[in-house]
């Protein structure tokens, strides 16, 4: 059904979930690729293709079944399944991550957060513990997790990420602000958080000049 | 001397930028497309049209320099002039982004935060003050930012955008999890953390599928 899956459509997954996801809050039982287009400002033929690319289903002059169509993406995302998590690093943003409610909700469950700073505490409202990062490796064998977020400075960001590799996690979510080297066969994905503040700068920009 | 800019190659922007800043901390002063390239995981004739389309000038046989296409890159991004921000949501989410310290090297001023929270306090170690919410707009007109920075939850995000729209701000960097309805001539950057992840999922489910 499904043919080869595009970078920019992959991109938009998870906006095509949110959406998904909206429509049924607001009660919408099918869309066309007409409206979901206009809401998401994109043709109802890029629409069309997206969907099709990703192997989703829509009738003829009845368009997409929300539930159904949210259904295969949350499938296709590997949201319909648990992914046991461990944040490194308890500052700002482990924390954020740690506590951000959607998260739970889509399967994600953190297991544990590790600090350098063996005084840092948990979120407040929730039990999950902090572990001194230096029982990391020992720690990493008897959580097993699947998902190590990185969410520590940069200067550590490359040796922690080869620790994690080692303890046979291959996959991560990376804050700190650095282009990490890993093997082939580890799946990164990075948040820069300043590429979008910059990225917004940049339309100021053009607009004013 | 600079053609059309396409979302593609404006999305790659800070990313350059990042990569031509630690080659200049690695002391590098030219490198060519190849290696510019190899760094970046992209093909030579990719990097030389990428910088082509956006005004950057290299040399046959000697590559680009590697301070002055940093600097060109800075200017169109408009890094090189001072940014006023305001912070609206003194969460974990606010926080990192007021003590963030890469934005104030580039020009991003945060003038306040606001929050609902009249209790909220300043991240330890600056002095950014922290605002009641319902002062946020008699505030804008005496703090005049070009920048609002929505950081609060889904809910509260459309009123507040609305109401900086109508205190003259025309630029804002969302990370409530939403999408809103903005006049035309308004500049949003979304940053919804949750699509990394879900695309970590994604690429983790290909790849054991």
């Amino acid at each position: 059904m499904s043919g080869y899956v595009s970078d920019a459509v992959i991109r938009r997954l998870p906006i095509y979930y949110r959406h998904l996801r909206e429509l049924e809050q607001e009660g919408v039982a099918q869309i066309s690729s007409q409206d979901l287009g206009e809401r998401m400002q994109m043709t109802p033929s890029q629409i069309r293709q997206d969907i099709n690319s990703f192997g989703g289903v829509g009738r003829q002059g009845y368009g997409y079944q929300v539930a159904e169509l949210r259904d295969h993406i949350r499938k296709i995302m590997g949201l319909n399944r648990e992914h046991r998590i461990v944040i490194i690093g308890a500052g700002r943003i482990g924390q954020a991550v740690a506590s951000y409610p959607g998260f739970s909700r889509e399967g994600f469950r953190t297991l544990a957060l590790f600090d350098a700073d063996p005084n840092k505490t948990s979120p407040a409202g929730n039990a999950i513990p902090v572990f001194p990062v230096h029982e990391l490796e020992a720690r990493l064998e008897e959580l097993n997790p699947e998902i190590a977020v990185l969410a520590l400075p940069a200067p550590a960001a490359q040796e922690t990420i080869d620790l994690v590799y080692r303890k046979g996690i291959r996959a991560v979510w990376n804050f700190a602000p650095v282009d990490l080297n890993v093997p082939q066969d580890m799946t990164v994905v990075n948040v820069h958080l300043s590429d979008s503040l910059y990225i917004l700068s940049y339309l100021i920009n053009q607009k004013n000049g």
